[in-house]
């Protein structure tokens, strides 16, 4: 196994692997349908209802000739329509026959295999995995898994799961677990980023996460990068060297999975690897300039902060609450996590002075504009006046939308909410990031519901809505990090 | 100033203070009422919406024979009924001429002034503070604030803002901080725990939150106390002291705000005090077994596992998931914050064997259910047979609860999401925290809407769902620390 993973190495190193044609084949052949809707089956019926445009071949020498989801099943590979040419093939069937599979693929000429089919070096059988290899190397085939649900791209409308968004964004995601490719693939339109292409490795016998960060590094498609690993199999090196070359033009932000000691041990019942020890992995994304995170909604929250925002230049951030325990919390956690709260000049104090009472408020930052945060307006005039102070990037104001009902009462206004935040939108300084902490009383449904409706609406405005301030605070500091890395390697 | 705090601590060292006055008023005065909704009218009209039984007296000279909200309106302090004694004044005047008032109230022998008015030393002035603590020495009234909202007690419904829950429970939360008493208020009910008194402490120029917490130690309705502390302005040696006796028979949870140096000054223009730093904090949580948070989200999460659960005898915690994505991540960040993931015994392998299919699948922990973890069985045997490891103190489970409808489907069932809990509920062990985490994969509305649902339902077991295995670990954590304090120093 060992002298293969090298052959592979020198290979993929000489000649770019041609991705285009995985992400959008002008054919597929499907391997693994029968009549329940799992396996094979599952791949041609989310194809379908995604309006998949280009060829589909279900294959199934038992149902030769019959129709599955309105589709002409083939006997086999080898009996399959030549024009369009087949770029994938994505299979289903048991483990044992998937080396003698991909022969067949490659007499027929189809240059891609997903594999989804597991039961490999994940249950401690890799032999099956060195005869997939061998023979992908012989016949010319490369394997995307096994063990893994494949590619997703939006333009193409090539699928892993059903219902995902078919709106085509910059974000490229390598996921090593197919279970975190389609979470991030759900979760990003939902946050109004969208993705270039997707695709998950699995077990990376043949093809790995390192080859795709090559393919993603020149895609023009790709601005942003997002992957989980779980493990580095092979190509350490290269990977390291691809990496510094590829943060220099595009953000890398890296989720390693299975760092801790038994995070370690379930790796190796999902994808079947050794995975590696958090202290380098650190080292690693401080020599190369990657942005590393430490769960799912770190990892979703940075490449959402990394679309909507420019990278901060300085690490100091604004505060503007109404109520002085919401300042002393925010002021709290954004320094644990690392940002500063500096003192604004006198002359911001002087413009805040004019409308801010002096009772019951703070106006040198945490802003605390007291009752009159209440209203419409003062948030939209604090951001404003925070234009004059340059060296604060960042600025995280807190609402509370369960009570905007109230207020619009209070305030004599028929749309409380979209006022506040047409003022805020008004006001926005295009190169600070201004987010919002929408803060709850309580935690019913109404509450929770007010709060989803709110931060929905900023969105639109790409405004970020975080649910704690520490969570703000970690973000921010990473792309500021980021723009550090890149200062100082320019 | 220094030696009226001297003689305020000898003083407060002697005897208690009868706070059972104050937290069931017999009768109440409110000062500073007025034809506007805010100030002492605000505190009238909510004691009135929430059915408090005793009777209120509105005060104010220029409105002295009208009725207020359907109170008549009292012309002085003295004019007052003397039967029954009041107990409590409600104050909402301008901050200067509070000290004039306390005067009056001592005449009138009214033993409690809570002082709303703010504009005291957090705006700089101490002066007034000054002739307040000495006026309330010379006429004996005890003060609690000024700049806070006061008292609430579902069982006598006195209360500090509008539409808290009446019914009664065993926390007790001291605040220096208005917002965060009633944000806590508000927010225990929602997560299925209740309050037996809450204070906002305010200011502290006379009574102060180390008063409270001697009232709370001994208070038989109390069970677990809670406190957000911005500055210990006297008795330092006192807290210490009391903090150590309490926490041998209540846990105490201590939100400490303004301990980074910002934070620090955004305190003193909060509630006007000094902030001590995070280091001796810690020190302080530790010596005393006080169990230390770090925002508000932690403050409630611990208060409601100590409200749900018994401690955990150890750290050892078990993963259920379906999906290996999940149990390495979960796996990483329980690790991460301290708590471990054991290997099971053979036998708990075994008896897993007999269900749980071999390929894509964990039975180790962290348990990855795979495929069948997707019904509404394989979650209650997990847990069940997780009674068999003793050293386990706490399983964390995932579920999709925005799958669930697709789910009924899959699995023929009308309610799956009833069979899912009662099949955990029924397995469910007394001596283990049994904790969700329900997962989205999309952000949007609906699902967002199936996880409160859930977390409800759950909830209503004495389960509680968390939004991360951070969170989670983090929580459990802690009061393990507190049960480990407890083993040392029995």
């Amino acid at each position: 196994m060992v002298k293969s993973h090298l052959e592979s190495k020198a290979r993929t190193t000489r000649s770019p692997i041609p991705f285009d044609l995985f992400f959008n084949p002008r054919a597929v052949a499907i391997l693994g349908v029968n009549e329940s809707p799992y396996g094979g089956t599952y791949f041609l019926d989310i194809l379908a209802k995604n309006d998949f445009p280009n060829p589909m071949y279900p294959v199934n020498p038992k149902l030769a000739g019959k129709k599955l989801l309105g589709y002409k099943v083939y006997e086999s590979i080898g009996s399959l329509p030549d024009d369009p040419p087949i770029d994938l093939a994505i299979i289903a069937v048991p483990a044992k026959y998937t080396p003698g599979i991909i022969k067949e693929l490659g007499e027929k000429g189809i240059p891609f295999a997903h594999i989804f089919s597991s039961g490999y070096s994940e249950v401690g059988s890799s032999t099956l995995e060195q005869e997939l290899l061998d023979n992908a190397r012989k016949y010319g085939v490369r394997i995307i898994g096994p063990n893994c649900v494949g590619g997703y791209n939006p333009r193409s409308r090539l699928a892993f799961t059903e219902g995902t968004s078919n709106v085509a964004g910059d974000v490229g995601f390598i996921s090593q677990s197919g279970g975190n490719a389609i979470r991030l693939a759900y979760n990003g339109p939902t946050r109004g980023y969208y993705f270039s292409k997707a695709v998950s490795a699995g077990n990376q016998v043949d093809v790995d996460i390192v080859d795709f960060l090559a393919y993603f590094k020149d895609d023009p498609e790709t601005r942003i990068i997002a992957m989980y690993i779980e493990n580095v199999k092979q190509q350490g090196t290269r990977f390291i060297e691809l990496l510094q070359e590829t943060t220099s033009e595009k953000p890398v932000v890296i989720w390693k999975g299975g760092s801790s000691e038994r995070g370690h041990s379930a790796v190796m019942s999902h994808t079947g690897g050794l995975a590696g020890n958090h202290r380098i992995w650190k080292g690693l994304a401080k020599q190369t300039g990657a942005i590393l995170v430490d769960n799912f909604k770190e990892l979703t929250e940075t490449v959402q902060a990394l679309s909507f925002y420019p990278l901060p230049k300085t690490r100091k951030v604004a505060i503007i609450t109404a109520g002085g325990w919401l300042s002393v919390e925010g002021t709290d956690n954004c320094e644990k996590h690392g940002l500063v709260v500096p003192c604004v000049s006198k002359e911001t104090q002087e413009l805040m002075n004019k409308f801010v009472p002096p009772v019951n408020t703070n106006i040198t930052n945490p802003f605390d504009l007291g009752a009159i945060g209440l209203g419409t307006e003062a948030f939209g005039q604090t951001v404003k006046i925070l234009e004059g102070e340059p060296d604060i990037s960042s600025i995280i104001m807190t609402h509370a939308p369960e009570k905007f009902a109230d207020y619009a009462i209070a305030f004599k206004t028929d749309d409380f909410e979209g006022e506040l935040i047409q003022n805020i939108v008004k006001a926005k300084p295009k190169d600070k990031l201004v987010i919002s902490l929408p803060v709850l009383l309580q935690e019913n449904m109404e509450s929770v519901q007010a709060r989803e409706r709110f931060a929905k609406k900023l969105q639109e405005h790409k405004i970020m809505c975080f649910r704690s301030f520490g969570s703000a605070a970690r973000c921010i500091k990473r792309i500021w990090e980021y723009h550090e890395f890149l200062e100082s390697h320019k």
